[in-house]
């Protein structure tokens, strides 16, 4: 076990060693890491229903209906009525004739593309797209043609040099590094013109983008326009879990193929039922998704106005751009101590000179958190100087 | 689309396509399959506390302490006391100095075995280990030598027909589709003489083998000496999730290297919670596990004695073989009709011509329940022929 000594001290002397910090309580926007309280601006909680009654009443109710675990695959033993139940509301969501539940996206994106591709296939990727994509896309064994981070005039020539029957063009729906959206209205019109399929993973778009909070392709009011929709339930939707959204055919298929979904315990009931009332409550109330997107856009006005360098987004996804991975991490330290919780994102995540600051901002925040906010990012800011 | 359509009818074609069927309320001995109530012979809680009423207590004050989902991957903003604390516990359990929660069983397989193994590696892999440990050899890129199941004349001369510096051999400690316990003393001498590695995937031996329900190592009485120790909370443990469990420098590296670990959300407290209490249930009564062996035996003798064929094991599981695909598809549902659920395993989950009725038993299952079954199986067996 030498060797993993030896690696850990090549990762500790690159300055890229992780641990964990650990929470107490949970995920609101005020919370405590280990014994700090702090305010949150760094959780994929985005609607902030976490913690919502509503849906902790519910869950508390799966319990006494459904017990705590599944018990067996979902071939087997473990699929439930409410199982069953989720899968057709995430379909209307997303407006397809059928959804599978996977136990995590990451399983979701490796199971779809691993049923569907292999070695006759040509994957079109875009190269910020998330690491379960491209786990999914290596396992497949189909030649990966990796185009320019959003740069339609690349993909268009990749699409050209690489020909072939089976083709697949694979991108996020919203880059979560970046908080930017996928140029889907040009994707989707590069796959027609060319028969191509395209796969969009929502997971940080499902119960954000669109009016009823579909995802990307209600956002460019493309509906029905992408073959494959993969999303999880544990962002805007509060508890964990994935999903493949598509045709009637595509989902028989993956329950018949998919290794990731036949070879693994279903799902608790529990998290099933709680995604399924976060689903309820987002479609009956726009303002949750509303006013995060608006005080999303406000807080970046603000930003920029106090002269800071940001990559401005549509989605509560903020990246403030630091560039030295020393100064990223000093920043958000030093804003801890302030007692606000902001991450620092460096290499190898993000690429090289690129290290930055990674808000979010939930559904829950006020414009007085905001401001806090904002008046420590630029205390900090002139105390780092 | 049309080659989606082309795969399911040729799915159909085989004779394997497969269909859900949904559960209504928990997974105890009796439970609901839509609206036909049957006696449970198939479901991995084997321990029966799936429905325990101290585990739902614990799950819902886990529900008014840390909410619903955890909000973030465990890097991020998704690691909690109760994290630490399950991870704490099961390494104790296991013998280990660490351990690390992955989100299934499938999700540690992937992520300990392509963070450890790449080209340089030769994997040496039981050729009826789980989908979950294939996947992740062949992400890992590592050479794949398969050995005959459990036959360690073939194990020990492709040990010697591929050499390197960097090898390890990778097995389920119990088979979930035969019930047979891996030949763990066979392999650690094999592992010791040659300088290898092993792994033991547990996922069906922990909470079931061993004096204290450590798994298959103490079951052998070998502490300590595997090298890295898979397993899920999803079986005995009555929730979900996966662990990896060894030397603390291990822990650390797949921290900091293991994909399916560090991009995906973290398992929600209440799924973490309810497996913490199943762990502190096991650590205090033998007698669950106990009584379960003894039925198996009981119940594998009283098969016997009625003529049946089965694949004699010291775990729960016990395949009843009957050879045919039909046959055994047909015993199933008739069997169903009489009120039990027993799946028919065929083709491609287990090799042609040795379909079987797969019965596990769950500590829940009083002689009473198995004299039925008994009774139910002979009967429809003779209608049978």
């Amino acid at each position: 076990m030498n060797f993993l000594k030896k690696e850990l001290e090549n990762i500790k002397n690159k300055g890229q060693y992780r641990e964990l910090t650990y929470l107490k309580g949970s995920q609101n926007k005020y919370c405590s890491f280990e014994d700090k309280k702090v305010l949150l601006m760094a959780s994929n909680n985005y609607l902030g229903l976490c913690d919502d009654e509503r849906i902790k009443k519910v869950s508390k109710d799966a319990i006494d209906n459904y017990g705590v675990g599944s018990g067996g695959s979902r071939l087997t033993t473990g699929s439930y009525d409410i199982h069953k139940k989720l899968e057709e509301e995430i379909a209307i969501l997303k407006n397809r004739e059928a959804a599978l539940l996977f136990n995590t996206g990451y399983m979701a994106n490796i199971g779809v593309i691993t049923s569907i591709c292999n070695k006759e296939w040509i994957i079109f990727s875009d190269e910020f797209n998330h690491a379960s994509i491209i786990d999914g896309c290596r396992l497949s064994g189909a030649k990966i043609v990796v185009y320019k981070h959003s740069d339609m005039k690349d993909l268009k020539q990749k699409v050209k040099l690489y020909k072939g029957a089976k083709r697949i063009i694979i991108t996020d729906g919203v880059f979560s590094m970046d908080g930017d959206i996928a140029k889907l209205p040009d994707i989707i019109k590069i796959s027609k013109d060319n028969d191509i399929w395209v796969m969009v993973d929502d997971a940080h778009a499902t119960g954000i983008l669109g009016e009823k909070g579909s995802g990307t392709e209600e956002y460019f009011g493309l509906k029905g326009q992408v073959d494959i929709q993969v999303g999880t339930f544990s962002k805007a939707l509060a508890s964990e879990g994935g999903y493949v959204a598509g045709s009637y055919e595509l989902i028989e298929y993956l329950k018949n193929k998919a290794r990731s979904f036949i070879y693994s315990t279903a799902l608790s009931p529990i998290v099933v039922s709680a995604a399924l009332k976060a689903l309820y409550i987002i479609k009956k109330d726009n303002n949750l998704r509303k006013n995060l997107l608006n005080n999303s856009k406000w807080f970046q006005e603000e930003l920029k106005e106090r002269g800071f360098c940001i990559l401005e987004s549509e989605t509560p996804i903020i990246p403030l751009l630091v560039g030295d991975e020393d100064k990223a991490m000093k920043f958000s330290k030093m804003l801890f101590e302030e007692g606000i919780f902001i991450p620092a994102i460096r290499p190898p995540s993000v690429p090289k000179d690129t290290s930055r600051l990674r808000i979010t901002l939930m559904a829950t925040h006020i414009k007085e958190d905001l401001n806090f906010v904002l008046d420590k990012i630029s205390y900090v800011f002139k105390k780092l100087k």
